[in-house]
């Protein structure tokens, strides 16, 4: 039996998103258009300094209506059972998004972005920079992907 | 007073890693040429149905050896001042560690990577397949990192 100890997170802040349920949340964060605010608690607020000098983050969250998971599952995509991690279903075994925002505006503690697809309510984990020379890579096999997210990106 | 509830986390994996200290691990994942081996625990195996179609994932982990944080921070960059969120920093309120890396491999429920910034022994919280159309962001400003990590990279 592997050593299966609890780690624990304590929330950063709250999202606050026109999507008020997963019905309403798009599948992927960049078919979102919609504007959330990225509420910091004020606590937190001297770390993000300088911080609109970026147009993109990386925005780390808790997929806090998820219950439980599959490790097979379907997708949007097709009708095939897929490893759980080689999708970005939100019910996984550690429930964590990820998704990379554009960085509107800042107000305060508040940040306003474009493209987060979480849900009204979402606590808020971490905020990273998005760097291209660390985040991007060239060279890509998309494996059962490969033909399906591509093609809506051109 | 913020809602400051705990969440509860279990490892899903064990990195082990050439780097056996903080001090050997290189500032970034893309600078990090080691090979490392992501353990997923066999429970866990199923869900990586598949992957090996993939080139690169994305490894969701846990800076197991951060205590505590700053929410200003100085950086191997330069040395000023810079809000903590704007920075990789490992030391911060949620421990997350975030890397694309490539996948070479993998044996059963064993992951062979390279790219890996993670020291040895680091819990594995998630994988995600990396999805150029959802992760990568074309139009960029890099804030303070400007000049730094793009020179690198070219």
């Amino acid at each position: 039996m592997e050593d299966r100890y609890s780690l624990k997170l304590k929330p950063i802040g709250i999202i606050h998103s026109p999507y008020k349920n997963t019905g309403e949340a798009p599948y992927q964060g960049d078919k979102s258009e919609g504007i959330s605010q990225i509420e910091v608690f004020k606590e937190f607020e001297e770390g993000l300094k300088d911080i609109e000098g970026f147009s993109h983050i990386i925005v780390i969250y808790w997929f806090h209506e998820s219950q439980g998971y599959h490790l097979l599952v379907k997708t949007p995509w097709d009708d095939i059972l897929h490893g759980l991690f080689t999708t970005r279903s939100p019910h996984r075994p550690c429930p964590l998004g990820l998704t990379v925002v554009e960085l509107l505006s800042r107000e305060k503690n508040v940040l306003i972005v474009k493209g987060l697809d979480a849900i009204e309510g979402t606590p808020l984990l971490d905020i990273k920079p998005y760097i291209p020379g660390v985040d991007e890579r060239s060279i890509i096999k998309l494996g059962w992907l490969e033909g399906k997210l591509r093609k809506e990106r051109s």
